[in-house]
């Protein structure tokens, strides 16, 4: 089931480091003059590609596996599913951290794991746990590999655990409870495709929906892009089971309870560091794509699209499914990039005071039976209206619900022009929205020639996720340090203005020298206990993941 | 703010044992006759009160805490807050649970505290638990004493740390953030009177809500009567702080993260073992009552009622906030003692096959916007005619509603006519609740004479909650032992048939001995790891609940 094994065209880092089907995607005329007129860069510094990653990939270290471990792995899971060639366990050992992309550009795998196993079943996973806990071998399970926060790297060596080779198939579907139990390393479009078969959605799209699996959205509780309506993945999961070093912790599909507390939390958000989940029962929902309304508005400023967005949440009239707004910056790369810019629509909008530099687009959809998603996009209109915003038809969503995975490709090709491009995201609450979306511009304002644009997506009653687009020239020679000195000051300004670490993403090993601080030293004390129960001799995911060990 | 201290008219064990504002209230004439006519019972079996306690409490327990045990504390929070006499170390001593009322009407008290500690501050909190962890003396955190779970009990003594007296305040509410920070020991009715002025609701009413606490509805993770649509306690809280012998847990109110799992979830259901609940954020709602729509139906069959409710919930266009079936028991005698049975408007039902013994109420409201209540309760209605339900118009649970906490009230009186009466309540897949609701009722018809009405409340997508409530003549003499082997074996009947140990009653000290069982030894262990860091000399509500320590 994997996208890419035994299906490379060759074995070069640029391989392992491109986006999805690793397509040469190319900049879009558009975006490549805006690049040149916001960095001041002519055609000669796109010349050839750079830093392309075209080399074939050599590890230095080598497997550290002893021939009788590699023997019972694989005498449980057959030779064919466990691989300790150089190209694979590079391509393990990563998923999508700017970092990791900027590494392998450079040459550089600095912590692949010994070797890559790929159990058939969940019961092959119990043996390989026990065993890896025995003998102090590392395991880090792997699902789609879009991690962006260095949850991947085996900086202990041990095992990549791969779940979706064989680990990957619907067990039910249950129409009566209306849930689905799926194996964790199944991809998303395989799960959705089966689903709407039955008449179902997983109601789940992360951008990174064609490369993720069921596990991975769980462990690094992820939010797909229609979660206003739908929750985060955490809020979908009814059941779980999970092979930890000190057995195997199997939860039941009760719709709610009193009776401690519900132990699958503290798998979602877990990144691989207590257990492997081997399989989940989720919520579903119908499938029904030609009820969903659509809407864009358009704002005359950022601070008058939140207010509006915010009052709307807050009404008691059912939800948005999709709810986005686009401050001006990342408003105005909208309208150049798609030639809107100086049509006659945008000079009326201009003459209404929609101008460049502060409006702002919002897109809204409504899911459900058709009357309830027309009612509830009958609301949504009118709270537009009153919050001053202007309603310009369907369309502009419909374009971007059509390229909605699209934009996880723009960045090897701005790499490829020596463009540092990395995205970051908070969770914040009303009250300290527009102080971190402001000190965060302001960052990123400090540095000479760089860029950025910033969304709402995923919306609450009491706050919101702040969505970051950075772009800036790469400090050619000093690429890695100076982009983890610039993302690490981002952070800092986020966390310091009110924002959390992550809403979506994950803590990784990137963000997880922020969590002690941010926690504080109780909560962190707490969630290492969790661990040390789970896993006493830190075989899972070990190496500063969480920050726990 | 305690209902009852300072103001006993008495000291007597019945002081104790009844139920809220300890007025004597009377059972109905419809249901003395239904009494007397199913368990064939006459006038002159009435003719006293049976074991009416009261007599005046007197503990054989000493207090045991040391007198510089008792300086520490008084020197902490003032000797008017450090009670250690009779009275009131029995009052804190036990909650609602049916066990303990006999108890008192037998005149013991097992398991009392050695005093009652009510401290002013959290501040406080943080010292007296420090203490009490150098010291090992139990500490059981007391709100509103609804408990029907056993679990304010001390078999090990120490003290009833009780935080409705002094820290019960509003701190904030928060407008932008649509939420409000309250101190735990605030009970049901002063927190809505205060969010109700500023337009809010905190949408959770419990049975008990007039003699209940935020910190106590947390704890033991209630349910709000309208929670289909405010959700249970747990979907309310954003954040807590929480003092544990290993130190305070802040958690901080972000909407949603990624940052490992929510701490805040353990305290949710910890049911006190972990450390006292001092303050909480909640999420809270529009108060518009004027715009709730209200929608009585009746059902010729339970499946009937059931299927349309599934079916109701798992459509697509908003959803209920109030939500129940009565059985055809319960709705028998809902007809009965509301003298509808036999009226003009009984004999049309009937003669449309809505018989008695098969029909089944269903009550519904929607809340929110008031174009919003009504659209849909307008599918609601569509729905309930598509599965052969009749609207039989608002009346019913508009009446409902009038006495929503009064059947509490109901309990002892029929104590005093000598018949026990109990509640218990489970959360199960809709796959298995009929299977769940016929084992049931089986059950209690092996007992000679008794009688059980079950209702269906708290729906979810996948499943709901099943309410019991029987009755039966206490078998005298052996009250205690008849009504543990009675209640037990009923427990047993609905956890074998699929149900859950609680869906919001909690487990406390009398559903422990089922939680290893249904949770399974790994769970239990990951439970009690938890429970060893944050309390490891096992102070907090030490002695059997949630199946600890």
């Amino acid at each position: 089931m994997n996208y890419i094994r035994g299906m490379e065209r060759d074995k070069s880092y640029r391989q392992i480091l491109k986006w999805g089907d690793k397509r040469e995607a190319e900049v879009d005329h558009h975006m490549v003059a805006l690049i040149k007129e916001k960095f001041g860069l002519t055609d000669a510094d796109f010349s050839e590609k750079y830093l392309p990653g075209t080399e074939e990939v050599k590890l230095e270290k080598p497997s550290l596996l002893k021939p009788a471990q590699a023997e019972f792995l694989k005498s449980v899971s057959g030779g064919e599913n466990v691989l300790t060639d150089d190209f694979h366990r590079a391509q393990y050992s990563c998923g999508k951290f700017y970092g990791e992309l900027l590494d392998l550009r450079l040459n550089q795998v600095p912590d692949p794991p010994d070797a890559v196993v790929s159990p058939r079943s969940h019961d092959e996973v119990v043996k390989i746990v026990g065993f890896c806990n025995d003998e102090r071998i590392a395991i880090i399970p792997v699902g789609g590999q879009s991690s962006v926060t260095g949850a991947l790297r085996a900086p202990h060596g041990g095992i990549a655990l791969d779940l979706t080779e064989h680990i990957n198939r619907i067990l039910k579907i249950n129409s009566v409870n209306k849930t689905v139990t799926v194996q964790a390393g199944m991809y998303g479009p395989a799960l959705e495709e089966e689903l709407n078969r039955h008449g179902y959605t997983c109601g789940h799209f992360p951008q990174s929906f064609e490369y993720s699996t069921v596990g991975g959205w769980i462990s690094a509780r992820g939010a797909g892009q229609a979660s206003t309506g739908y929750g985060k993945i955490e809020d979908m999961v009814v059941a779980l089971t999970a092979v930890t070093p000190a057995g195997v912790i199997e939860t039941r599909d009760f719709p709610r309870t009193a009776q401690g507390w519900d132990l699958f939390r503290l798998f979602a958000g877990a990144e691989g560091t207590l257990g492997v989940i081997t399989g989940v029962t989720l919520h579903i929902f119908n499938h029904a794509p030609q009820n969903t309304t659509l809407a864009a508005f358009i704002f005359r400023s950022f601070e008058q699209a939140v207010e509006t967005m915010r009052r709307m949440i807050q009404s008691e009239y059912g939800r948005p499914h999709l709810f986005r707004i686009s401050d001006p910056e990342e408003t105005d790369i909208a309208f150049r990039t798609s030639g809107f810019d100086g049509t006659f629509a945008d000079r009326v909008l201009k003459r209404l005071g929609f101008k460049t530099g502060s409006r702002c687009l919002m897109f809204v959809t409504v899911e459900g039976e058709k009357d309830y998603a027309g009612f509830v996009m009958g609301k949504i209109k009118k709270s537009a209206r009153a919050g001053k915003g202007m309603y310009i038809g369907a369309g502009p969503v419909r374009k971007w619900l059509a390229q909605r995975y699209s934009s996880a490709y723009l960045r090897d090709p701005l790499m490829d022009l020596g463009i540092m491009s990395d995205t970051l995201e908070t969770a914040v609450t009303w009250e300290n929205l527009l102080k971190v979306w402001r000190a965060a511009h302001e960052y990123v304002r400090r540095r000479p020639k760089a860029f950025m644009m910033i969304h709402i997506s995923h919306v609450y009653e009491n706050g919101a996720n702040l969505y970051f687009t950075f772009l800036t020239p790469m400090e050619k020679g000093n690429e890695r340090k100076d982009f983890l000195q610039f993302h690490s000051g981002l952070v800092d300004t986020i966390v310091e203005h009110g924002g959390s670490i992550s809403h979506h993403h994950g803590v990784g090993r990137v963000l997880a020298p922020w969590m002690e601080g941010h926690l504080g030293r109780n909560s962190m004390e707490l969630m290492k206990a969790v661990k040390r129960h789970l896993d006493p001799n830190n075989i899972m995911n070990p190496g500063g993941m969480l920050g726990l060990l």
